[in-house]
């Protein structure tokens, strides 16, 4: 073996959330390309040629982040609207004001939501949303690794009008982006009670057809669930289940509301689940049965969902409400441990978007995606287990270093492939014209 | 009138959470000595002589963070025991190591949780602890405002020993810190399960003559609440009222599991409520009634808890969670809007531990207990709303400038008062020592 790397990221503890969720004490990560070539003790890399050593000065050594479901560029609409009911939020604040954006503003507000993700730790995410080009754009630009999909539903888009402009979108989607290293493309049917039947199955089919995940917001309220009982005689799951969706490359976003039978159909079917606490909290959908799914053997990831709904993108954060909502909800103290959290937000997660074999964790072989975080901060001593401290104590700004396939994207708190007062200056410009328009 | 300023806090936009909820955009806060003198537009100040401008660059300007119930020396013990049942982290984790606490480990512990609180925006402590007189010491080198109060059980404590001696203790404690600009004293029996009924009453004996806020531990959980009926027949609340506890002066801590009759008695008594909804959730007492007590009338501050069962002391988060966490539990999302929040986490809590006329607000004549909330930054823009922001989107790490009783504790990243390295090396001794007697 050549004992050769581009980068030796050293001088941290290594959570490697690999099978045996090894931690490595005073320990390094090589890196030779775009990817991990060895994950060891300092002393495991003496002789070795090292073309740059990033220091991580004593903190933790992780994988970053995975978030499994975002609307990125709703960062445009932070705080637009708060504290309302579902119906008058989404009728008079975001969907007018969603009519508003265009290619560019998409774009824009992906760039600031890259910002945020990157220094708070998140390396990878999982978006729904209109212009799915543009966010694929700004991602790539980002140096982040997403699965992107255009957002498919009954009625004309923003973005590309009738339906089948919106299958060609995404057959265009995937074409372009095919074999690029950090973006994949996705099927996005909005949820069951946007899309018809036929819209469903020919999404199935698409992503089927082009090896594809397939994406879609599941059993999120309780209205929800009426309306689909009400139209179809069955629960949102069961729907789905009877149109023949329920697959291993599913990944059904929210599923706060569901019977028993709806989750052992999920685990059934091998149907992954994105678990969106604050945002479900923030609209008052509810509290989601992770717990009860975990058991059933399904696989979740943790998301943030658009930050109109949360109102950041913060996973460390998220992971935090996590661990600590399932245990108020169960009165049950063990229930949604630190492990468990942080193997949501890491390598469950990457199984979730279909790229465990890709990041979510240090492993030779894997891509390069990893996080180091500062714990010399008085709100993160002492430290007993490194753990407890990332899941119920740091929070995103304790992200002292990213890299993303091999490239060093935040360091020293900077921010090395955005241009942030730029990213801050474009959202800025389009928030005020949404000022404009409404007054508040 | 003179208008003469030691400092001029400007060039933010001033929330002062008064009683019109008054905001000043492009605003400022005139300073002299320890108290505020004017707020007002910058204009407002055109011919002011000014010591010193402090610039808030743009920022939100508002009233110090008020949290309501710590025990800040468990800063020791973070992270030392989680996601375990209450009696076996208390038992087996908790009480082993708080027994092996002296005065000098209780002021290290207080003074890096003052470093961890200054750093996210609180001005202004209520702490139930060993030690007590130790806290104070800490409190006031770090220039913090706060309420310390020994905690007072049947049973021998490791700070004094036999009952007797805490109440001599609260006496001296009482009796040193009389008339202290930052400090006031409290007299704090633990709880209604760990208090006989001649210690509650002796206790509130003590608060009445020497004028003190009496707090204590009420209604926690469902195991509480079991035990009370028990032995007394009633709940926690009407065990209270039975012994004549209940009153204006009493700050009642979490409060989780209540009847309607139990809110409407807190109510009617006039009995103040700290809210501490993350370590509700961790240790999974279950989620407390706040809107119904909010309805009932009952003046309800927000608190932490101890960073044992939380895992950390930052009121923003504590905000968001707050917000969230109810309209999740009652399905409604109007519950606990920013504002209601935003009031609890300052002058509600200001209210709540009697220092409503001392902080809390930005008003002529209180107390210059003023933080600088930084928004230049990706996860705070745009900017419709700062109230949303504040409780949505912000994070302890966001506070730029805190000033207390008109001194300037953190400017620049800087603590002024408090040697963090030194904070951190104490404690990480302290946590050696617990490391080599119980092996994790």
């Amino acid at each position: 073996m050549d004992n050769a790397a581009d980068f030796l990221v050293a001088n941290g503890r290594v959570l490697t959330m690999d099978p045996d969720d090894r931690t490595i004490e005073n320990g390094a990560v090589a890196v030779r390309g775009e990817r991990i070539v060895a994950a060891g003790s300092a002393a495991s890399f003496t002789g070795w040629r090292i073309g740059r050593t990033v220091d991580a000065r004593g903190g933790i050594i992780l994988p970053g982040l995975v978030n499994t479901h975002t609307h990125a560029a709703m960062t445009c609409l932070r705080g637009i609207a708060d504290d309302l009911p579902l119906m008058t939020w989404l009728n008079d604040h975001i969907f007018p004001a969603e009519a508003t954006l265009d290619r560019d503003k998409v774009g824009a507000g992906t760039t600031l939501a890259c910002a945020e993700m990157i220094l708070s730790g998140t390396t990878c995410f999982c978006d729904m949303y209109l212009f799915e080009d543009a966010v694929a754009e700004s991602a790539r630009r980002a140096g982040m690794r997403a699965v992107v999909g255009e957002v498919l539903f009954d009625f004309p888009s923003p973005a590309y009008g009738p339906l089948d402009k919106g299958f060609e979108a995404t057959q265009a989607l995937i074409d372009r982006w095919r074999g690029d290293p950090l973006i994949r493309v996705a099927v996005e049917p909005h949820s069951p009670y946007l899309c018809a039947p036929d819209l469903m199955r020919r999404a199935r089919d698409m992503a089927l057809e082009n090896d594809c995940l397939l994406i879609t917001h599941l059993s999120e309220t309780r209205s929800e669930v009426s309306r689909i009982r009400e139209r179809y005689g069955r629960t949102p799951v069961g729907h789905l289940e009877k149109m023949g969706l329920l697959c291993d490359r599913l990944l059904a976003c929210h599923c706060v509301v569901l019977t028993e039978a709806d989750t052992a159909l999920l685990a059934s079917r091998g149907v992954k689940v994105a678990h969106n606490p604050e945002s479900n909290m923030k609209l008052a959908s509810g509290i989601a049965p992770i717990p009860e799914l975990l058991a059933a053997g399904v696989c979740v990831g943790l998301g943030t969902d658009g930050c109109s709904s949360n109102n950041d993108l913060d996973m460390f954060l998220e992971m935090g409400t996590a661990a600590k909502l399932h245990k108020a909800a169960t009165l049950d103290p063990t229930v949604m441990d630190a492990r468990t959290v942080l193997r949501m937000a890491t390598i469950e997660g990457a199984r979730a978007l279909g790229l465990d074999e890709i990041t979510g964790s240090i492993e030779p072989g894997k891509q390069a995606d990893i996080i180091v975080i500062d714990t010399d901060r008085p709100h993160l001593k002492p430290m007993y287990r490194p753990e407890s401290h990332l899941v119920y104590a740091a929070r995103g700004s304790d992200t002292a270093i990213v890299m993303i396939g091999g490239r060093v994207v935040l360091e020293n708190g900077s921010l090395l492939t955005i241009d942030v007062e730029k990213a801050i200056h474009d959202v800025n410009r389009i928030a005020d014209s949404l000022k404009r328009r409404s007054p508040a």
